[in-house]
């Protein structure tokens, strides 16, 4: 085995969900098993005290604090597109990472990473302004902080082409992939609305997330091998049953070769 | 006169409190005069572009970036009392004076001292647990800046009394007093219930101002002289005619010896 | 047993408190067993979309669709006291009113009564100011629908005096008691801050309950009887286990001699 | 002269825009020459005490109440499109036009008529199945009210077209048009990216109101006549000289011959 499939992936999940009186996702559970911690800032989840408490947690686990802007669409989750111009969109996603990074004070951190939202995530990898207008803001963000700032993406096969656009920006990119989501033979997810595009069996995704780990190809829906190259493996916390897939996940990693 | 009236005190503002289309205040019109720029973190006022293009005009005449933070109450424009408890106030400031941070980095810019709006000054003046939760806030953010936050109050004569009081959590204050308004016996300003309270004679409004500056005694609504010693001023920029004043004071500043 | 004693309680409960991808309560286990649905209108909990649902959901089973408006503070879940005007109160109130009388038009259905929710409920029993505002704003609602709109306020021994403060407004008031709190020797509710607060134990719980339906006096926290007259219930639906303590309140009530 | 050009139209205006301490438009100075106002309803402007300012104002000269629904989104005005589902916007016009029917209660006063605003209005006319959606919810609450609400629509030579869809729902549409805007050769408005999209002369704009007063044709971007027919002419009160057309465009509709 060479040394490039030795590099242990990271495990990141959504987090910090909850809002006000509003209580969503395991966090306390799902914390201790993963790396990196995408915490909402407040425009489709998430409140000033939520977000301490967030950190409070990833911090006692030590967890990367990554920062998840959205559109401001609470009520929609920010799962809705919104016609957001790139002035507009540069500027929400510094504030919200700014915010995180100003609660993340107390605890003695600081945010480590970013990575977009629902709708925002899926306009920046269907449209290269708004790809663009995130990178500038990670761009200006991490000159302030004087350390990179990744911005984590959707792994496909065109990693390559994304990153060089990025590096336009002088942002690192970080790739992610979903264990639990069948991809298509472009390498991308097939959308929630066909038939069997999430993967119900634990089998399925253990095996999915083995491969990713291993750098082998995953199977696609027509059964094709599919490379597809990730630093990142995206779980779930949504329920006790999906932090139990996440500790399986887990210990599947640890028991790789070194 | 001795070395400490030689001290030019400096002129702060309420600024970037537009918020979408809603234009509010001359802010091109006063940038120019002032010296630090308490801008709007989106809880009363303000959104994330609007912070920019603010923190863009303060940047253009190198005034200091102050964050204003507020209750969340944009409709009420931060003036509404809210009960919140101590650690939602920790993390409404850490949020919004980060998320202010953040949209600086554009500029180059970071945040320079933090002085709070509308009902959170005022129940910060009132409340010392409240006065320490904005304190602690300030703690946090200014280690994690490696440079000092100084936060704005209001100048009393008891000025002494609040610098030891945030003292404890390592935070200097900067006290600031306003040339239109009139101050009681006690040294606090008269209610705007009260008739009296604000000065409408530009003259005398220049006047208390210079007195402020020179490190006079102002005059007190009863006659009296009554010492408050201040480190900056705040004046308004709401229309073309406070501007107007605020020029004026600003000669008046420049023509005391140094 | 007179004509008075045989007049059947209600049962309202809080409801329809979920928020776009949030969900709170078991609204659609609860609802079977309620009369009266006090349904959130969007300032402290809900959306326009969970309000048709619970609407639609409420209509199903028959159930009094009531408006349970608040102070807007969605991320205090209407729980902080805010400093609102009589002016913004009238308006908010009639604004959540009119909100949830539009959507029920969906379900050929209207607003039936008001309850005001958290601070805004607990605000108006303490300040007469706030009890009138409120009372001028469901008078103008119910001219408007030409159907009376009962206001439902806390029930205390002064039941009397309340009534003939909002009938000044022609407002007609309905008596809630609370099978799930002790009461003090006043007649009000012991503090949540203070230890015994709320009846853990379902059998005092549904004891209470029983009282309050046959109008007999409640056992108060000195151990004292304490009359107090009721027109309504409130209950929870927070979980299955509050579900199944309604439920047996509900048979409880049936078996009561007509 | 036959009988169907002296039907007088109307003239609407969108109004009611001010937020809290935020204020828009020259309400006063416009409401006494118009005869339909487009009442903002808390989701892309104005908030509860706003709403009832303006329909005391309104109902004091006599104006129309209509109301103004948008998507929810303060911050841009209304002006972005959000991609909201059918159930989605059917609630949230439900939600608004109640609330101002709630406001106006106060007055005396009840929704006279629904215009969409911005996105949604410009959504509505681009895509059936909003259109219907639209439809949906007035059809509803003109049935709970007991009484028509028509559906403010942009005048298009479809007209029929349009009311033909409408009328499945039971809806009487108002047709608009726009004294201020050039017209394409399709008879729709030229988009506002392009220049000479809007009127700046006002002898242009008087004309233009002139010809759609008398059912005559306007006069398209190419010079061509274009007879589209209207019920109503929207005009703006944004600022003093706004105003000052509209006078003219009144002063002008009541020189026609009845």
């Amino acid at each position: 085995m060479n040394t490039h499939t030795i590099r242990k992936i990271t495990l990141n999940c959504d987090i910090g969900e909850s809002f006000g009186a509003y209580k969503m996702g395991e966090d306390e559970l799902i914390m201790p098993h993963i790396d990196c911690a995408n915490i909402a800032c407040g425009f489709h989840a998430s409140d000033p005290l939520t977000m301490s408490q967030t950190v409070a947690l990833a911090t006692e686990h030590q967890v990367k604090i990554g920062a998840h802007p959205s559109y401001p669409d609470l009520v929609g989750f920010g799962r809705r597109h919104m016609d957001c111009s790139e002035q507009e969109i540069i500027a929400l996603v510094m504030y919200q990472v700014g915010a995180l990074n100003g609660v993340a004070a107390r605890y003695g951190e600081s945010v480590a990473y970013v990575k977009p939202h629902g709708a925002l995530y899926n306009d920046m990898l269907r449209n290269s302004e708004i790809f663009k207008a995130v990178c500038k803001a990670v761009s200006y963000l991490q000159t302030q902080q004087r350390q990179p700032l990744p911005l984590m993406v959707m792994a496909t096969p065109q990693n390559s082409e994304w990153q060089a656009l990025a590096s336009n920006y002088d942002v690192h990119l970080w790739f992610e992939g979903f264990a639990d989501r069948r991809y298509n033979h472009k390498g991308r997810l097939v959308s929630r609305k066909q038939s069997g595009s999430v993967l119900t069996d634990e089998a399925d995704v253990l095996a999915q997330a083995q491969r990713f780990a291993r750098r082998e190809p995953i199977i696609d829906k027509d059964g094709h091998e599919r490379l597809i190259s990730i630093d990142s493996l995206c779980v779930h916390g949504d329920n006790p049953s999906a932090v139990e897939t996440v500790t399986k996940i887990r210990e599947l990693l640890h028991s790789l070769p070194e």
